[in-house]
């Protein structure tokens, strides 16, 4: 089977066609939910190392004074700016998670739309519309080439959410179907990304580029400058160079205008590995039923589905983000302290003794019953006890969504140092975006003030 | 058969410890002369439309002032300088070739090196060193996985090239060998390019962005922004993603230090495709020798490798940047104007009538027996006569090497324009590179002044 014919010129067909009036609410509504929930782990970013180098080179470079950096007093030049939000949005993978793929959608896509934002004039409708075709771009050529794209080593967000940035930027500059598709070939011929740089702070090189390269390429197109006919299905394209060789092409239109990708984004309550979630949610409720204390522990068993002990089985972590991807430290973390924020994945918490002393008691079992979305956790007690709890769906899964007071919440604790009365208006402005002429204005918001 | 243990730390070690007084006298002069060349096409290409519309488009972006881009006087930051120069050395494909992969090895590698020799203060010998080991790295990987790797559509140029151009800024800023890991890994996760995008604007992006990525890499490193351990060998890095299923190995570090890569170079006299130009000396020496009127010309028959009429057996062509490609455009351009310049492939003399009735006459036939860089054309005379010439080694191919004064030539030629009392002093320049204290100067002198 072929990829579909003229595919790139219907991708670019539908960005330029497609209506606000054609979303239906509930997409509309997940494009703001999306967005908040961004602005939450953007927040937390901001500061991170691998965000702190970045920031400091490009101002060497950029000339400054166009485009917010979240959380940050730096003013940066657009194409920066796209960058470091992305890298500042989905360094500690605590942003969304379109499941089926594992794109973490909105990265890539939101800070070009952002930083465009602040150079044009548009309205929080435009953005919104924008976003939504984006991450529809974005997810379904990743659904397409998912999983073995991401089996070969390549960074999904990254490679994919290039081409979302571009799209979403094209439409946000009401690019024609022509010049989308050359939009969409600039960001073809610039996507890149490896799994091997996970943990490293080279992973935030190809998210922030996905941002910054789809960005620049519509602005490109936009004055004209040309790209091929098919870039993602042509002979030597995108599919030949990055896609397996059986990619499912019915997943890239099929249903195109009618379904929507953002419907199956996921938020996270936890910045642990996603697989990890339900493991958390079933100790902290034994900690809330029970209260365990730790001395008195004899084993615990952590039992899920067999991508749990695969990929998370990890009883000796010794920094932060190792401890990310470990049950074993969630677990221990969660008992030990009712909580699994980034305070329980800091390297100082990975090396406290008392969870030291906790993890090594906490064993994992595969259990092919279990869904991936579900967990069971028993607690065995020295004086013969048994506490078990299971989770059939964690919270932040499609089962159990995240409410929107949570993800309010969830804004709240990652601006960490910042009062409630300059956070609530950030929180307003996103849920009013679609009743805002200038979408950029929420941006200035996220700015530290004074006491930040 | 697996990739060399350690390879990426085996090349840090290599880049790092390397000294000048390592490359031998002939590898030090081919590095002037890669240098002489691209500086030569760069004037060619600064004023191309891609570089307008993307130098138009970074400017707005760019703080300035800090680096030169050859040919012109605006001045941006460092890099996006090392894109523009690397988009306009390559954008006509005139620049160098290593016959063995087809990469243009310069174009990543040299401008990363320029930008930094403007901001740092280094000496011509460090920037020639760095130069050859760059090109080493980038090419050793070609190497290895040519030509499946641009069979399946990566623009090899843009890929290796960002390897190339980290390597290189790497050791202009004498990095150890772990901080080279480093940038290698930043690089690997950021190379890019496809070849369904030659023959547009978009190309010049990836080609851009490999000077601009690996630069941007060899910075971090320098601060000590981490990557992985084995960006290129590790389980879902570089090989994995981009390289054919059996890549040869041992390319890649056989003979490490002994041999060097630089030497397979070559210079193009034309700006056609490269196995278009034994058919080119073929034409201009029947027309010194018959020349041979227009219309008297009954058909002429081009016999080559078969690789030429796969290639460039092109009878119908409307733009210059095909007739690049055209054989018979090649032939009918260099009989007329006795000349196979940057002129006879513009769009204006592709439409030029008397080219267009001569093209008609030209046919292509395959010979097995006829060596790649090798070719024969026969002109037969409506009168009767037939005029054969047979070229054995192209101008510009190895076993025919351009000779400094013919790149020097070329440099006058491509400086279209300039005053020879102005070209003079950059040939100069790079010719005593290697005695030079500042390596950033001579791009002082590759700006217009005044009347240019």
């Amino acid at each position: 089977m072929s990829p579909p014919t003229d595919l790139t010129r219907t991708f670019g067909n539908f960005i330029a066609s497609t209506q606000w009036d054609q979303l239906p609410d509930r997409v509309r509504h997940e494009a703001k939910r999306s967005i908040l929930n961004f602005v939450a782990t953007a927040f937390s970013g901001c500061r991170e190392d691998a965000v702190e180098q970045t920031l400091a080179s490009l101002l060497a470079f950029s000339r400054g004074g166009q485009a917010t950096v979240i959380g940050r007093t730096e003013r940066l030049d657009a194409l920066s700016a796209a960058f470091l939000n992305a890298a500042s949005g989905n360094v500690f993978d605590f942003d969304d998670t379109h499941l089926r793929t594992v794109i973490h959608p909105t990265a890539p896509v939101a800070p070009a739309l952002f930083a465009l934002a602040e150079l044009r004039s548009v309205s929080g409708r435009e953005l919104l519309l924008a976003f939504t075709l984006g991450v529809e771009i974005e997810c379904r050529i990743g659904n397409a080439i998912s999983p073995e794209h991401y089996g070969r080593g390549w960074h999904i967000t990254s490679t994919c959410g290039c081409f979302g940035a571009a799209a979403a930027a094209g439409k946000m500059l009401s690019l024609d179907a022509e010049r989308m598709v050359w939009a969409l070939g600039g960001a073809a011929t610039q996507t890149s990304g490896l799994v091997e740089c996970l943990g490293t702070a080279t992973k935030s090189l190809s998210v922030g580029n996905a941002a910054r390269n789809g960005l620049w390429s519509a602005l490109l197109a936009e004055k004209g400058f040309r790209g091929p006919a098919a870039p993602l299905e042509g002979r030597q394209g995108y599919f030949n160079a990055l896609a397996p060789s059986a990619p499912n092409w019915s997943a890239l239109t099929h249903g195109l205008g009618d379904t929507w990708e953002l419907l199956e984004n996921a938020y996270k309550p936890y910045p642990g590995g996603i697989v990890i979630h339900p493991v958390i949610d079933a100790a902290l409720a034994l900690r809330e039923k029970h209260a365990p204390a730790s001395e008195a522990i004899a084993r615990i068993l952590v039992r899920g589905h067999p991508l749990l002990a695969a990929r998370t089985d990890r009883p000796h972590v010794t920094t932060g983000r190792e401890a990310q991807v470990s049950v074993q430290h969630s677990v221990a973390a969660a008992l030990l302290f009712g909580k699994a924020g980034l305070d329980q994945y800091t390297d100082v918490c990975v090396l406290d003794p008392a969870v030291l002393a906790l993890r090594a008691k906490i064993e994992v079992e595969q259990d092919p019953s279990i869904a991936l979305q579900g967990a069971s956790v028993c607690i065995e007690m020295k004086a013969g006890e048994t506490y078990t709890t299971t989770v059939a769906a964690a919270r932040g899964s499609l089962q159990r969504p995240l409410t929107d007071r949570e993800i309010e919440e969830k804004l709240r604790v990652l601006a960490a140092g910042w009062r409630a009365e300059d956070v609530q208006p950030i929180i307003d402005a996103v849920w009013n975006l679609d009743r805002s002429e200038d979408a950029g204005a929420f941006l200035r918001l996220t700015v530290p003030r004074g006491s930040h």
